[in-house]
C-alpha cells in the first residue's frame, strides 16, 4: 500500500497531530526524493523506533549553486513512493510553498559551513539547514534520520540542533554500499559505465587510509597523500579534496587524535561524488 | 507568591511538560528584565489566553553592539520577580547556557534586518532572531507575547516564524505610556530630569505625525520632515532617524498606502530611545 501524500502545512500538521494524540512518536526522515538502498535503510530505522514514520520528499533548490544540477536533478516520484514501504506520510511540497513571495531568513553555522563541501559549494550548507529546520518545525519529529554518507551535513544538523535548542533526536545511520563498494547516491545516476567501474576508488582510497591509521599512522599529511595518489591514480578521477580532520570540528588536528574523518570528494566528468569513514585514533 | 525559578533547560522543559499533560496550553512573554509596565501588560495578555505562563529574563549579549550598554543593562532580578505576579515558571539562564563552547549558529532575517534600527544597530536583529528562536525551542509556547514598542523586532520575528514554519502564535500587545505619553522602556532609567522631560517629543512627534496622515497628507518625505522638525527644536535631543514607510517591509512606499509605520530614534546624551505608531492610510 502506498503511503498518504500530504504537499501543504495545513494537511501535514493535521496528520503528524492524529497520530501523536494516538500516543505514538514521530520519526521523520528528510530526503530530495531519488530514493536508493541508503535512504530505505533510514526509513527501516525510522519505523524500528517510531510508531509513525514521515518521508519529505523535496529538492531543495536552495542548496544548489548555479552551476549545480538542480533542474537535473532525478524526480522519479512514483518509483521513490515504490520505496516508501511502512511509511504512514509522505511530505511532498512544491518551491512556492517552502518559499512563498517574501521569503527572506536563512540559518548559518557559521565554523562548519565554509569548509570542505562548503567551500567547493558556497551557500550549500545554509540552504541544507534552513529547509532542514524549516522540515523540522513543520513535522515536529521526535527522531530524524541521516545518513553518515554526508558526514559534514550531519555535523552541520548536529550543530544547529543543539545550538538553536531544537527538540529533536538527530540519529546518524551507516553509509550503505554497492556489493563492490561505492556508497549509494542518487547523483551514482549519472555516471557512464567507466566511471561507475572506477567510482569504486573513493572507498577504496579510504579503506587503505583507515588502514594506514589503524596501523598506527598520524601524520595527516601522509595520509592525504596516499588517497590523493590514490585518485590520481584512477582514469577519469579528479579529486576535489581528501582529508583526514578532527570528525567533530572538521578542521586539522595534528598528530591525529581522538575521532578521526576521512573524507573525500572526486569528480567523474561532470559528477560530483563524496564518500568517507569514521576512524577511532 | 513568587514564581518557581529554573535556569537550565531540563528543569525548563520538565516543567512545561508537565503543564502540558494537564491540557494547559503555554504562553511566553521572552524579556531581558528590567521590567516595567509593558512587560507586565504582556504577562496579564499571557495569563489571559494560557494557563500555563513562562516569563525568561536573560540579558541577550549577542544583540548588543560592542559599543552598547550590554554590561550596564540594568538586572534588578529580585524587583523583577515581585512584578511576574501569576507567572507559572520564570526562566532565567546564564550566557554560558544559552552559547555553550563552540556555539557557532545564527538567524538572519535578511531584508528586514539591514534597514532602520539594524543600520543603526548592526548585528542586532541577527542577535534577536537567534536568541528568540533558542527560546521558542527550549520553551515550545502555543503563544509568545511581545510589544509593539519595538515595532521592527515584531516584524523579524514575525517574519522568521512565518520563513521557518515555527509553531508558535505571535501576539503583539500596544505599546504602555506614562501619563505623559513617553513609552515605558527599561532605559528610560538612564535619563536625567531634564532628558526625561524633554523624551515627550517622541511620542509627540508621531502624534503629529499621525495627524498630518489622517488629516491626507501622503508624501512621506513632509512627514519625516516634520518629525525631525520636532525632534530638532527639543533640548537635547539628536534625531537617529524618523520614518514613514510600509509596515510590514518597513521600506519606503510613496505616496504613502496601507498600513504605514511612523519611527522614530532618537539620542539623549547615549541614551538611544524608539517609539512608532501604526496608522492606517
Amino acid at each position: 500500500m502506498k503511503p498518504a501524500i500530504v504537499s501543504t502545512e495545513g494537511p501535514l500538521r493535521q496528520a503528524v497531530s492524529a497520530a501523536r494524540r494516538t500516543g505514538k512518536q514521530v520519526g521523520f526522515v528528510p530526503t530530495m526524493g531519488a530514493l536508493h538502498a541508503g535512504h530505505v535503510s533510514l526509513i527501516e530505522a525510522a519505523r524500528a523506533a517510531n510508531g509513525f514514520v514521515v518521508v519529505s520528499i523535496f529538492v531543495n533548490p536552495t542548496q544548489f549553486g548555479p552551476n549545480e544540477d538542480f533542474t537535473r536533478y532525478p524526480r522519479p516520484l512514483e518509483r521513490d513512493l515504490d520505496l516508501c514501504v511502512g511509511v504512514d506520510l509522505m511530505f511532498v511540497p512544491d518551491v512556492a510553498t517552502m518559499y512563498p513571495l517574501g521569503f527572506q531568513t536563512v540559518i548559518q553555522v557559521k565554523d562548519l559551513s565554509d569548509i570542505l563541501e562548503g567551500a567547493s559549494r558556497p551557500g550549500h550548507f545554509e540552504g541544507v539547514a534552513t529547509v532542514v529546520l524549516k522540515l523540522f518545525n513543520l513535522v515536529q519529529p521526535d527522531r530524524a534520520y541521516f545518513g553518515q554518507k554526508d558526514a559534514q551535513q550531519v555535523r552541520v544538523i548536529q550543530q544547529m540542533v543543539r545550538d538553536l535548542n531544537v527538540p529533536v533526536e538527530v540519529v546518524v545511520c551507516p553509509t550503505v554500499r554497492e556489493p563492490d563498494g561505492l556508497a549509494f547516491s542518487s547523483r551514482n545516476r549519472y555516471l557512464d559505465s567507466d566511471q561507475r567501474r572506477e567510482a569504486t576508488a573513493l572507498n577504496q582510497a579510504l579503506e587503505e587510509a583507515e588502514a594506514m591509521i589503524r596501523e598506527g599512522e598520524r601524520n595527516a599529511a601522509v595520509i592525504e597523500r596516499a588517497m590523493a595518489e590514490h585518485i590520481a591514480a584512477t582514469p577519469g578521477a579528479v579529486l576535489e579534496y581528501g582529508v583526514a580532520v578532527d570528525a567533530d570540528s572538521l578542521k586539522p588536528v595534528t598528530p591525529l587524535k581522538g575521532t578521526v574523518l576521512l573524507a573525500l570528494a572526486v569528480k567523474f566528468g561532470a559528477t560530483r561524488l563524496i564518500d568517507n569513514r569514521i576512524v577511532k585514533c
